[in-house]
């Protein structure tokens, strides 16, 4: 794998701002047709490229069949692409460039560069591969930038995330753990009102932070809140890399870890607070002690650090806008309704910015990309994410392909000998748009 | 004619600046069939949108027969759609937010605006139309926002004139003035010397100032530079404008004004420098005084006052770069190269910033169109901007349609009984997709 840098322009959509800053991707020309093989690009996402690199095997799977060069292009703000180095991400002035259309803008730009100084890419079709926000990134660079991209595989994209209901992507997760094990998403339901009685007291708070074995032990009723919060984004993990295969995306994690967090969930209502709650947090451990490593549980943190989640955060308090709420019904959680301007003063107080709430339907479309072409959206019925993604074919050309009993992007993962049927065909079908799309270019360009 | 204002944000691709401003639109249903009746909305270019509103005659027309709802967007920094109010234009801090992609943005956010607050407008289709620049941005609308519209006529838009040979344009222009009359380009190449030899003595500058009645006589040599360039303008602005009747775009003009300024240029080579000049000076008149009423001539003005000149120099010393050369030979004018980096300093001392020369064709595709759909680009054969528009079909849905007889947009006018049949028949053939892509977007919707 080669790392390389090229200068790309820190303000695309103005020119006042005349600064440029390093943008690292990654190379590799082991598979390559040189003069006419095609290259697979990946869109970066929110976090180190080399750690979506290394979690993309698909890609390289395809590269030896289709004899194609690999691109892995980072995202700004993430990594080590920082337009402003160290202090990128110190105020609001130099914040103001993290946004999904600059990035887009980085990526046709880098095209442009390779075709005009790789020798041997000049004619090269440029396939965009992307999961989850590189998916969308994907799928936005073919319908935004067509002449840089002759197709886009949006993994687990969910870029209907910001008009869907609100409370459908938690219904997912919910849904998850309830065919996962007996009783396992009813007594996630009751854990929260069993966490509020037994933390009512000094002595329960104590029993609690012992219990899960935190790092840091809940010293008053209000830091309940966020132990909560850290539990529902575990849930919600669990749910996107529920895996048919030992893996370590954001966590190190056996095969189906969702049905193994079940088993310790499968107890029937009636049991004691106590009980329940020393349940869930033999099931938590599933997720954050896989390996037997981990002296205590911090909750300050749920997964990978190769995520950037304060550039997320930024980018969700701008244009990724994604209501979400839960009722504690049709979900499993407590019930939380979606308050915009909530959130908004929430990101005005963080960053100094406020949402824009209608901007991301707008710039993409909504549900409106039928005029759009060669892009496929891939999801599993398992990932949570699914519920803002495209699931059904809007054309010949836009298609959806659901991959039974896969979790996020599973598609875009190695293969493995515990691969469900249904990824094994939904990767060859992938590959054999790749060629369809490259065939088409040929005989048009 | 109701005049309206709609508030946009001052910048779409950041969050820093979240100011906002009052963006002027026009808006006429007389003739509109509510709940579905179609909206035709003028992509507004460089200046006030009232002057285009009543220099597209077509779309009038056209929304009788199509019961469509009529609206005009003024482009941010043109008219009265100032940013920063009068400021607007003060510094290149202010200057920032004029660019092509913050217009598209504007109008995307206007259209979701109208469709959301207009009763009846909600299922209506949206066709951009537009002519010259505000073509390039109907043809980018659906190109970038194809939600936002369902198709696009581009009339005389030059969205090419980036990337092809610097010379054509001026070419377009030589060859109009050849096909005119006899001698008649001829006769305009030898004027640049014969300027040159009279003006070389004190004596020849005040004579050239007194044959021409400039209202700023020449006082030293070196303003015979500003003087030629006023006249090259005047013989491109006279191409551009070369409609079949009396009209008044840039200025008040003849039916064939290149005809009737070609009249004064037809002696054959061989007589002396000022008659020549006289010819040139009788010449010029028609277009800065067919009315009679010019006390004098003013070389620092060659046409209407509701063009905003000083905004889209700024527009081509960032993203709008046009390259353009003449060589004298296959041109009528003196050889001037294309100096990219002169080009660049001089923006550079007039504004602060620099043109980035690969923009335009990264960000709105070069010749790789044909991903795109639902887009007429029209072009006049007479027309120079023809050299950089789309004048060959690229698919089914992407229609090049040539006028012949045809200057800039003379689609976009009202019809005329004057009118040559080829634009009888193209603004006929353009209604014909309009319905087309409505019906389209009937049944897709």
């Amino acid at each position: 794998m080669l790392l390389n840098v090229v200068f790309s322009h820190i303000d695309h959509f103005g020119f006042l701002e005349n600064g440029t800053f390093k943008q690292r991707y990654l190379l590799n020309d082991q598979h390559w047709h040189k003069e006419g093989g095609p290259i697979l690009f990946y869109t970066g996402n929110e976090g180190d490229i080399t750690w979506f690199c290394n979690n993309t095997g698909f890609m390289w799977d395809a590269a030896e069949e289709l004899g194609a060069l690999l691109v892995f292009a980072e995202h700004r703000y993430y990594g080590e692409s920082m337009p402003f180095g160290e202090e990128s991400y110190s105020n609001a002035k130099y914040l103001n460039y993290l946004t999904s259309e600059q990035a887009l803008a980085d990526f046709a730009v880098l095209i442009k560069a390779l075709k005009k100084t790789l020798p041997g890419a000049q004619k090269s079709s440029v396939i965009a591969i992307g999961g989850s926000y590189g998916g969308m990134l994907a799928a936005w660079l073919r319908m935004k930038y067509p002449s840089a991209v002759v197709g886009a595989l949006a993994a687990s994209a969910p870029i209907w995330q910001f008009i869907v209901p609100c409370g459908e992507f938690y219904k997912v997760v919910t849904h998850d753990f309830t065919i996962s094990g007996t009783n396992c998403s009813s007594n996630i339901r009751m854990s929260w009102a069993a966490i509020d009685r037994v933390s009512a007291t000094g002595e329960g708070l104590q029993w609690l932070s012992q219990e899960f074995g935190l790092c840091n032990p809940l010293k008053t009723p209000d830091e309940v809140y966020g132990f909560k919060a850290w539990l529902q984004e575990t849930w919600v993990n669990l749910a996107m890399v529920d895996y048919p295969y030992e893996a370590n995306f954001l966590q190190p994690l056996p095969a189906w870890p969702v049905k193994v967090v079940c088993k310790n969930l499968n107890f029937n209502t009636g049991v004691s607070d106590k009980q329940l709650l020393n349940g869930i947090s033999q099931a938590v451990r599933v997720y954050y002690n896989y390996t037997g490593d981990a002296v205590c549980l911090n909750t300050s943190q749920t997964a990978t650090g190769n995520l950037g989640f304060l550039g997320w955060f930024y980018q969700s308090c701008t244009e990724m806008v994604m209501p979400m709420c839960t009722d504690g019904v049709a979900d499993m959680f407590e019930p939380q309704p979606w308050n915009f301007q909530a959130f908004s003063d929430e990101c005005y107080n963080q960053f100094g910015v406020r949402p824009r709430e209608d901007w991301a339907e707008i710039v993409y479309g909504g549900r409106n990309i039928s005029a759009h072409s060669n892009i496929i959206f891939s999801n599993g019925n398992l990932d949570p994410w699914m519920s803002g993604g495209v699931t059904r074919s809007l054309s010949e050309s836009l298609v959806a392909i659901m991959i039974d009993g896969g979790a996020h992007h599973l598609d875009l993962r190695y293969n493995s000998e515990f691969d469900p049927e249904s990824v094994i065909k939904t990767r060859a079908l992938e590959v054999r748009y790749f060629k369809q799309w490259i065939k088409q270019a040929a005989t048009t360009q």
